[in-house]
């Protein structure tokens, strides 16, 4: 580097790619069965009504156009429409804002509802995409373990009772990345309760809520309380490509992010915003739909379950998988999941250790399994072999 | 709203929406001939291209899948190769990134070479893109003055004797918005000796560099050296619907932008990068096509060039309109734009005032025309209107 050439900003010091995503690489060997992965399976995308709707949609020319800030009218109106069935109340327009996905949700929202040092609760395991975000931002971060109900909210509410004041709370309610467990009823009403009692935001991110296997999950917490930003996808119900992620927030909230992403990239795509609204529209297709891949995602979710519990029986101890595309799981007998890893690829199956997504605990002894993209067969030949490279590590 | 009511980040209460934004909203009167909007003409757009681009690239899944952070693989390819042949030198992949428009890329180049409180040098009149986003970030900002070969230099070579050190300056080099004019071969190539000499960065923010009239423009400032960033996007030759735009940066200025694009929104489209990858790379489809961008437009600019020239003779000066989107005028005679506007809304026809991108000089006799989406015959007619109101208003 000559001596003139100029520095970077100060603070991508601290900056650091996610291991997540470094781990993914590993995903790629060819020999390597992995659960590491995180994304929907394409196979299960519906290719032909998307190229149908896009062909529809390329009829009218405004569809390559630039399009408003808060996304394309119809799309918002279909939203608002879905989302006033969701949660119980008739949804106005103005209340629904289109994302480039939820992440810039999350970004933008990071920067509207946070100043520098504000305190954000997040949950612990922590989806790693939102705590990067509100770490940028310059937040305070303070974690609340899950257990099978969800966020612990009786450590929250001590948590307020040391006289803490959350600027606002994280919550990917149901059918938890990495977590797999989902918010009961009874927490999501407290949880409402708690922001409107001590005048804090509630982010309730659910990209995964439709991907219930058994039954639905129960009304969403933006349903008890106005204090609740609700942040939904198009990514794992239709594709990741069309970008389309929206949020329900008060109006002056979607006002605030209105300005802010307008210096952050003007507008999202009129063409898959458009598509994305003709497919949401057609109920009765997305219906059929959204159930080819429930039934598809719930088969290998119980295979990978059951693989696990044949082959771990009381040494791993792992969640249901009643939704949503992770099994999150925990070794009873202090094997070390990053020691683990390197084993385990030997062996042809990758995973992703708990500590990637580990905040205040460690989880060094966790790990996330991804079932979406492998067949029942591979999904227990890769449990074969984590079982083989986990006789190996025994501690 | 309750006592409860969280509050807003405490920054936004110095942001508001952009004047032109605004004053769009003028522009969709249907009385109303608008020369004040800012978009590509959407009936030149290359839709049974990108339908067929569309079909093609949905026969295969991944084009439905999360892409890379950095872009469609080989659309970086394509790009690298087009910018290879611009910039005079083989630029490897990985300096090519992605962005979901350029406006995307200065979001995120401001946060990656900014640290609070450092200078920006940018255009006056500006970009207000750009200057909202390098605000947003906390910067200083100095302006300086454009004539008739671009930005001032000498008055940055001013600047810099007085002993201010800029971390970066932004130039729209080619066919100005708002201005209208295109820096001068030798400047660029002082302006990126500067930047070397002095340590600063520049961002060269290209997006109308193919739509010339007459004949091609000089090499980019990024031609002639290391620390200069070249923003460019298929926004104003393709379609703003494929959201793409690029950045042509040091590699450790791109692995830097690539941390936080993960914050900001994962990836952008698979499928519409793919869609531009095709078009791009089909060299002869694309050279007729944007030839007949180029003709449409430049028809319609000596139309409205013409007019004005017609209507006020030596009252109102503007470009001559060699490239781009925009004419730039200034009245000679100290007519008030901004006063001048609602009375011409009256008189059915809309502009942007000068003022709406002024940052240190006032430009309150100056206004911004564009020529993109309107015939010749409304070009003239809208001129026609402009004279009666300003006839009206003279100072």
């Amino acid at each position: 580097m000559s001596p003139t050439a100029p520095p970077l900003a100060g603070k991508l010091a601290g900056l650091r790619s996610s291991a997540i995503r470094d781990l993914l690489e590993l995903a790629e060997r060819p020999d390597v069965l992995s659960l590491a992965g995180g994304l929907p399976d394409a196979a299960l995308m519906p290719r032909e009504r998307i190229a149908a709707a896009t062909e529809s949609a390329l009829t009218d020319a405004r569809s390559l156009q630039y399009t408003g800030s808060p996304g394309w009218g119809p799309l918002r109106e279909v939203l608002a429409a879905r989302e006033s069935v969701k949660l119980g109340r008739t949804v106005p327009t103005a209340e629904v804002f289109v994302t480039h996905g939820s992440q810039q949700a999350l970004a933008l929202l990071a920067e509207v509802l946070l100043d520098p040092g504000a305190l954000v609760v997040v949950e612990d395991p922590a989806y790693v995409g939102a705590l990067q975000v509100f770490r940028a931002a310059g937040a305070r971060i303070a974690a609340i373990p899950l257990d099978d109900d969800g966020m612990r909210l009786d450590l929250l509410a001590e948590l307020l009772a040391r006289g803490e004041r959350p600027a606002l709370v994280h919550t990917v309610s149901t059918f938890h990345n990495p977590g797999g467990v989902t918010m009961s009823a009874a927490r999501r009403a407290e949880l409402a309760e708690l922001a409107a009692a001590h005048g804090f935001w509630v982010i309730e991110d659910d990209p995964y809520g439709e991907l219930w296997f058994d039954g639905p999950p129960p009304a969403p917490v933006a349903a008890h309380g106005a204090n609740v930003i609700r942040l939904s996808s198009a990514s794992k119900i239709l594709a990741p490509a069309l970008r389309v992620g929206w949020m329900v927030a008060p109006v002056r909230v979607a006002r605030a992010v209105e300005l802010l992403k307008q210096g952050a990239d003007l507008c999202g795509s009129a063409l898959t915003q458009q598509v994305a609204a003709e497919l949401l529209a057609d109920e009765l297709w997305l219906a059929g739909h959204v159930d080819r891949v429930r039934d598809a995602y719930g088969q290998r979710a119980k295979a990978l379950v059951g693989a696990v519990r044949e082959e771990f029986g009381a040494r791993l101890r792992c969640t249901d998988a009643a939704g949503g595309m992770f099994v999150w799981g925990e070794f009873t007998d202090g094997t070390d999941t990053a020691a683990l890893l390197p084993v385990a690829v030997e062996a042809g199956v990758a995973f992703v250790p708990g500590a990637a997504f580990a905040v205040e605990a460690g989880y060094r002894s966790a790990l996330r399994m991804c079932f979406t993209t492998s067949d029942a067969a591979s999904l227990t030949e890769a449990v074969a072999r984590l079982g083989r490279a986990a006789q190996s590590t025994q501690p």
